[in-house]
């Protein structure tokens, strides 16, 4: 079994913690590792090292092999531009179908929190067998526990198969994120599953869908094939890379594939994908405050607080997110953490580059 | 004329840029020059430098001689404890005594801003003319311009006198801090000044009155004026501070006196009494904001932002303080800015001495 992890993403909304070199992937958010290196130790046992495949970009690269010092340099592959996911699954499968085109390969984020592993791998090895057994398309989907709007879903249909206590379904539809009524509705339902963005498949199986739904990637991926190993296989993936369009794996093939399954992850899962994700993981005091660093803190509640070097001294906070870094500091409600994007884009047009 | 300039205050309010070593007097709030500087500054041609004392308190003495260099030590009176204003101003006096007992001396908080420095001046000379003429206990009454509860008021009665354009009225009461229903009242009436704090007087009479007022008191002048000048002057002073008490000069002395004057103040007068205040006299951007530093901000507004070396984002702030020195930050809404104080005791409480 090959696993693929997905480390190219830029986390802005980790800012001022997250830079465009150090990601959230490479920050230790919740843990004393990082991300990353939680998402590779989360396989071992399940997949060797030298079957892991890191995809990235270039300003990530040095970082991650720092990170990752077991990595060979040749399985951390560089993608020329972030495209979104079906492009980076696209490359890391072309680049495995030569080794085992039959294998199954496991596509990870490299930045999700799973609170049991041991269930994670139980669930990655049914995944796997269905895989095999079905040549579906498998995907892992998460019990809701509230109607999340930052979250997409998967809407299954009937069980068909039960591996050792893995239940497996047919995929009736994807949804986007929905509204919060939409998502409400979603919860009542049942039939709904939250995407985990955690993907298993024959490495042939997922390039044959690329090549039924987005026949330009296909292309594309064929003539990276044909140059890898050659001295113009660099050049050919950054020619390629100019030309495809930016698409998810889901919009692009799971929603148009007739033989998607998803499989039901109930290993405690959190995308930690805001401040305010980190808040809700986070250990707190009796008043609902999460601190981690130095902080005095009167008549305030509900806050989330890292400090760095500083002294924290807060009156009166309520439901806020405080965040101190050596350079910087963000204060922010809590309910408004997805801006912090926003506050990224306005420090870009500000052009003060040494905070980005 | 000789001035006394009581600069023994703690300025708590002002943390985290205030600290015990480095009170709001020693800081520059809101000028380039520091609070003491610009109080001395502000008597340039009124009084001369040798006749100008400053009382303060042992830890601040040496950054007091080091912000005014002009400044003869014998001039910096210690008060071995702070005891309030009326053993402030009664030693001041008793050492004064020896000099020149028909002499007015002027009273001065280090630590209020004054935006007219010629209105100041004439002012003063106008109230040490009555002092002067009337042998009275005179104070500068400022026109409240809202219905603030932070200061104490005067109620005046009749103007007695019109010198070079500066009114003068009888005292009729001394009001403490009113709430804000009193406070009101007190604006509507057209009777009522802001109490500011500075007193003219002759030295003999300020001695008289305490004598009257506050025997104990004055009995412990009396040692420390015999033993002034001899080896035996710490020591006693030293006794005497320990067992005097702690009351001000307007409650221990101004309401019981018949004498007093108030002398209306028209020269721009802020004590400056915390970051509010320090927000209302900033300049401010378009949205309200006071920014000192460097910071960004995204749908905020009416907040004051003073940084020191870090980058401040902000995202929805709304009427906030923020504060950041090297070792601290303060985060407090505007209008809980009295409540910096609690939170110096909690961290004195926290046993966080380096921060205070």
């Amino acid at each position: 079994m090959y696993a693929v992890i997905m480390a190219g993403g830029e986390g802005t909304r980790f800012w001022p913690k997250s830079r465009s070199k150090r990601p959230k992937q490479l920050l230790n958010i919740v843990d004393s590792d990082t991300m990353i290196q939680a998402t590779v130790r989360r396989l071992k046992g399940l997949v060797d090292w030298d079957h892991i495949l890191v995809v990235t970009t270039e300003h990530q690269r040095d970082a991650l092999l720092e990170q990752l010092p077991l990595l060979s340099p040749e399985n951390l592959i560089v993608e020329p531009k972030g495209k979104n996911t079906a492009p980076c699954i696209g490359l890391a499968a072309t680049l495995l179908h030569k080794k085992d085109p039959d294998d199954v390969m496991l596509v990870l984020p490299a930045d999700h929190r799973i609170e049991d592993d041991q269930v994670f791998q139980k669930t990655l090895r049914a995944a796997a067998q269905l895989a095999k057994n079905e040549n579906g398309l498998v995907t892992i989907g998460i019990n809701p526990t509230y109607p999340a709007t930052g979250y997409g879903y998967i809407q299954h249909q009937q069980l068909v198969a039960n591996i050792d206590g893995i239940e497996a379904y047919n995929v009736k539809t994807f949804a986007e994120k929905p509204d919060i009524q939409t998502a409400k509705r979603f919860l009542q339902s049942g039939d709904f599953f939250w995407n985990s963005g955690i993907f298993i498949w024959k490495i042939s199986k997922i390039l044959q869908e690329i090549e039924d739904s987005l026949p330009e990637l296909s292309t594309g991926l064929n003539r990276i094939s044909k140059a890898l190993g050659s001295e113009k296989e660099k050049d050919v993936i950054q020619k390629v890379y100019c030309q495809i369009k930016s698409i998810s794996i889901d919009y692009g093939v799971m929603e148009h594939s007739r033989n998607v399954f998803v499989v039901k992850g109930d290993f405690g899962w959190n995308d930690v994908g805001s401040w305010e994700e980190v808040y809700k993981i986070s250990p707190k005091d009796k008043h609902g405050n999460a601190v981690a660093g130095d902080a005095v803190l009167l008549d305030s509640k509900n806050s989330y607080i890292e400090t760095n070097n500083l002294m924290i001294a807060g009156i009166g906070l309520e439901d806020m997110i405080v965040i101190q870094t050596p350079d910087a500091l963000l204060i922010c409600p809590r309910e408004r953490a997805q801006e912090v994007r926003d506050l990224v884009d306005l420090m870009k047009r500000k052009k003060l580059d040494q905070f980005l």
